[in-house]
């Protein structure tokens, strides 16, 4: 960068300023100045355009409310949100990667192996679909009693949450794995879905000439004893928007097709009437002294 | 940077969907996007961490009214204002260089050479001041006519708009220059103040261990036919925040020694009784065409 000695004072004297006792507070802030200072360098925004960014944090702030936040959104829409995740998650080539856990997580009702999670109007209007899959650690070995908490939207791409005419705890579940490590329930092809786009990050990604959908997916949240958590999403195969998630949360290891099945035979062990989806996705857990040296490993390997 | 593939793949991915119709959005965007990323990377933040921010944002943002906007406070606090007056004012070493606004200027009264602009209770509280100084080109060409806007605070740090016990328009002026590019005025010292600290921006100060004074100054804004206008600030001399303003807006020439004059002559020179305090800034304007050939030689010289 070319040297401007009125630039690099200023910034110095910014740099001296930051006297924080907490010292992780001190790095944050250090870190986070010099790359908004080059910002600045970089693009030499005039005072109207400075305006205008102050006026969209403004508003992007006057938008949350306690239940809406606009600035995760903002976080989830530029791509941040997965970057954090992947800086605290990252894990073995074997093991499922994590994704961003997004804002429709809430406490999902306890079933059975094997229950109906559609119990809403998506159940009559939508081919029936088994996910299934297997809760392994990394070398395949099957966990047994690991929770896999799972949440979706229907096939028109709402969450129960918003949406008055699904019951509470709908499309999602609280399940336990079986002596084989297995899970499986009945659910829906859950449909693709936009962003909110009512918002000032609606109105940013309009000017981007950006789209707000997500593909269509299925998030899952996997613990085990001995094992690190896993939260991730499960993507389906063929969506238009797997190669413009607006939330940056896609990675092929987490691309799934569903299979039609039309054999009696395998509806019948499904507990479906009919033709319906199968749809697999079985989970590898790192276990926790395989995470440690994991870290260790990370930390020599890093520049930091 | 240390590679970090999936990281960079982020990155790309995020780059790829800017795809403004407006090319400077999408400059912009791009450099806060990359920068961001770059943040990311290099503090690799909890997801606690994370959150703690956006809380930042949020309640800065709510923190907004429509006659306090925390987020330029914030963008002050950490020097980004002044950078961008910086980049957008930077001009040849005998020009005043410019300083930022700040959040006091409205519009001042229209008053004769020489009025007292102290028309609140600091009248009789504080020492006579009188300000003057010669409004010339960068050759020391006298410029007749140019208009000279004062504001200041009073010797307890407080605006007009901030203290009922001043009238409107207290400490505030609209001048012009006479025949020989002078203007004066009478006033009182200026004192040193805070920013507001009761918001979220203050709790970061306390954090980081910083004061939130800004060193006692008087704000001017000065402007002439074929000249670019200056919005500036000079600062009084000995003021122990001088090195430390909570703003970063102090540069060297901008700082006046104030002297005590014991002289009756003098003080019925300025029309003031007994001793007073002289305080002399002289200012020096750009020309337009001077400026037309600094930005050449600026845009010459900077990579972009």
């Amino acid at each position: 960068m070319t040297p401007e000695p009125e630039l690099d004072r200023l910034l110095a004297d910014v740099l001296r300023q930051v006297k924080a006792e907490d010292p992780r507070l001190a790095e944050i802030v250090r870190s986070a100045v010099t790359h908004l200072h080059a910002f600045v360098r970089e693009v030499r925004p005039t005072e109207e355009e400075w305006l205008r960014g102050i006026d969209f944090l403004v508003r992007t702030g006057q938008a949350c409310t306690p239940t809406r936040n606009e600035f995760i959104l903002l976080s989830d829409m530029l791509g941040l949100t997965s970057a954090v995740d992947e800086v605290n998650h990252a894990g073995p080539p074997e093991a499922t990667p994590s994704s961003v856990e997004g804002p429709f997580h809430s406490p999902a009702p306890a079933r059975p192996l094997g229950a109906s999670i559609a119990e809403g109007p998506e159940r009559d209007r939508a081919e029936p679909m088994v996910v299934h899959g297997r809760v392994t650690d990394c070398a395949g070995t099957p966990i047994a009693g690991a929770t896999v908490d799972v949440w979706q939207a229907d096939d028109a791409g709402h969450y129960d949450t918003q949406d008055v005419a699904q019951p509470d705890g709908n499309l999602r579940a609280l399940l336990t794995t079986d002596d084989e490590g297995r899970y499986w329930f009945r659910s829906v092809l859950p449909s693709s879905y936009p962003v909110p786009t009512d918002g000032p990050v609606g109105g940013l990604l309009t000017a981007l000439g950006r789209h707000p959908m997500r593909p269509a997916h299925i998030h899952l949240r996997v613990e085990a004893a001995g094992h690190r958590p896993v939260t991730t999403h499960v993507f389906v195969a063929g969506d238009p928007y797997l190669d413009s998630d607006a939330a940056f949360a896609v990675k092929d290891a987490l691309v799934v097709a569903p299979e039609r099945r039309d054999d009696p035979g395998e509806a019948a062990r499904w507990a479906v009437d009919g033709p319906f989806l199968d749809f697999a996705f079985d989970i590898r857990l790192v276990a926790q002294p395989a995470q440690a040296e994991l870290a260790a490993v990370t930390l020599g390997g890093v520049a930091r």
